[in-house]
């Protein structure tokens, strides 16, 4: 095995050795050996957002987009409306899959570094009577800001309209109980803070909500209740399921569960940031974001302002170190960024550090 | 790593050792070098087919269906309407997404081990000058039904239609040249013939009809031309691609040229399909299909008579030697199915043979 670079990417990301190694084996999709696995699978799912009682959760293959958009497709009823509140990329991206499926909506957008507060969905929901479902990201990936679930869901649900949350990059690492956070559907992927391989999602529904949306998705591969129908009464997945990323993603789970769970795995990732942002600091690096709305998920930096830096150098000398950042998805101000998810630890954090200090110096970048 | 049965199913398959080798590094899918990957695989897939010249490939994440829908949802414009020539479960599949969608569909539909016939659709666009669009299911895996592509391409383009063909189970194993064989779109994946891992498909496109396909999605997820649009600007998958399972199929591309291409791979599994028939035969299991009809893909086999014979039963007793069959998926006749695609060749054919005959005869199954 040729020697891998460290991902600190917002997934795919790092993944441990035994999680790949789980997909050493074929898998047969009919057999039940693999409806056991995908039964576990979603079980361990259901535990982590403590969901039993109150949701079904519906795997999907393909990437999270896929997911979020069969959640829009199937829970928002074709005569629906859904105010998307949008501070980034994600955000935008839900909203266009609304324009797409020709689901009624509209947008509040607030600045890249501004989180909604649950203020602004109280005033909205008010002024738009037509509004039924909300769309939140919980972390806003683009820049790693995060937006006050708890407080927009008990608005949402004050209201009696519907939350569909995208937490994409913070399921499995911040907290989310579906028994004290009121949701129609929340969306996550194989390949985030659960640490598998990329290339399923999943949506926790609300049971009473998934079983009323029979016929409102307008595509037959991200029609969730058919999904869950036919899954429900087989145990299997109704079309060929991605056999080994299912069997990473339970392998995965494993390893979180045996690590302490969802704070443990809160608490590496809170020390990766920390970690992280010490040591940008102590180099002159700025975090884009104040640390009160910093999810510990990834860290905007601004680029330096020095004209010998060019990100697409920095990348590859940083890359030569071991290292594999993200550029920035910032339009106004010039940024990169860095993950905190995935299988490192503060060793890695601060090697990477190093490799950013020892990266810049070599480019004689000064003026930080 | 525990022992893995031999999967003789249509995909999942069985897979090399060197292709899940390829699965324990963890790519970065902003990275140059998975782009390279990604590049270099399109240029693979094309050769197959001889479609450099004519035909973008374009890859999706998910599963085969999503593919199927994606092609069906970019290519046939809101106004146009589709004949879907069926006999099997694939082709009843393809009606259903065209429905779903609200594409206008016409279905034609022959016995399960009836070809359509170049006659047929050639009087069936004559007969309804509505029809823009042909859907044909190369292989039928239902029953493993091959169907006339060649001709009834010819008579499609003839008549100034449009072909879309679900390649699914054959692509790879099959000889289909685009320089001969008109189509606007072919879709085929990643866990079938080519003997990835699943978790991708792909669809070749005709270069002027996906260029005239803009806006047509009523997805965002499934749209192929803004897929291809993105990754021609950038390289980059447009969602977070399957990385492990983009690099298996890699993987397994390269032993699928070392191997001999397509010729080769063909010859195996057409040796494969030989050895299961002749041994089969001589302990009295009769094929479902005619030989004239039968693709190398996969084998439908007439259940014993005998009230003894349990699928169930057969199924778990087989897999303990070693082998996972899969069920028949007819409604009229009691049948089981057996691949020939995969890793595997003549030892493992025989060897599943004995496992047959040993399962039948331990169930005391006399009248075959
Ligand atoms: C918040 C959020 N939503 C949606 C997505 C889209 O997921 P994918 O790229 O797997 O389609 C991401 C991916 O990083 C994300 O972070
Ligand atoms: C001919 C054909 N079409 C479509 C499909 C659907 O593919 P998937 O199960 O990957 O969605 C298959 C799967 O075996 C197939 O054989």
């Amino acid at each position: 095995m040729t020697h891998t670079p460290v991902l600190l990417t917002p997934g795919p990301l790092t993944t441990s050795a035994r999680t790949r190694q789980a997909m050493m084996l074929d898998w047969g999709s009919w057999d039940r050996e693999f409806n056991t696995l995908t039964a576990n699978l979603c079980q361990q799912l259901l535990s982590i957002v403590n969901g039993h009682a109150s949701h079904h959760c519906v795997p999907l293959q393909g990437s999270g987009t896929f997911a979020v958009e069969a959640a829009i497709g199937t829970l928002v009823p074709r005569d629906g409306k859904v105010l998307v509140l949008v501070n980034g990329a994600y955000g935008q991206r839900l909203a266009r899959i609304c324009q797409v499926l020709g689901r009624a909506f509209t947008t509040f957008e607030t600045a890249e570094d501004q989180p909604t507060t649950a203020a602004d969905v109280q005033r909205l929901i008010r002024a738009d009577a037509s509004i039924t479902h909300v769309a939140l990201i919980h972390c806003e990936t683009s820049t790693g800001i995060l937006n006050p679930l708890a407080q927009i869901a008990q608005v949402v649900a004050d209201h009696g309209k519907r939350l569909i949350i995208d937490a994409m990059s913070s399921f499995g690492a911040l907290p989310i109980d579906a028994a004290q956070v009121p949701f129609d559907a929340l969306i996550a992927a194989s390949g985030k803070c659960l640490e598998g391989v990329p290339g399923m999602g999943f949506v926790f529904t609300d049971k009473t909500a998934l079983a009323g949306a029979e016929g409102n998705s307008p595509s037959l591969a991200l029609d969730l209740h058919d999904q869950h129908a036919y899954m429900a009464r087989t145990g299997q997945w109704r079309f060929t399921p991605p056999t080994h990323v299912v069997a990473a993603l339970h392998e995965a789970l494993l390893q979180y569960h045996e690590q302490g769970g969802l704070a443990a795995r809160h608490q590496r990732y809170a020390n990766n940031c920390k970690s992280l942002l010490d040591g940008m600091a102590a180099i002159g690096l700025r975090s884009f974001l104040p640390a009160a709305i910093q999810a510990p998920i990834i860290v905007t930096f601004h680029a330096p302002r020095d004209p010998r830096y060019q990100f697409a150098d920095f990348y590859e000398r940083v890359k030569a170190k071991g290292f594999i950042l993200y550029p920035g998805k910032l339009t106004q101000v010039e940024t990169f960024r860095v993950g905190c998810i995935g299988c490192v630890g503060p060793h890695e954090m601060r090697a990477a550090v190093r490799a950013v200090t020892d990266a810049l110096r070599e480019m004689e970048v000064l003026h930080i």
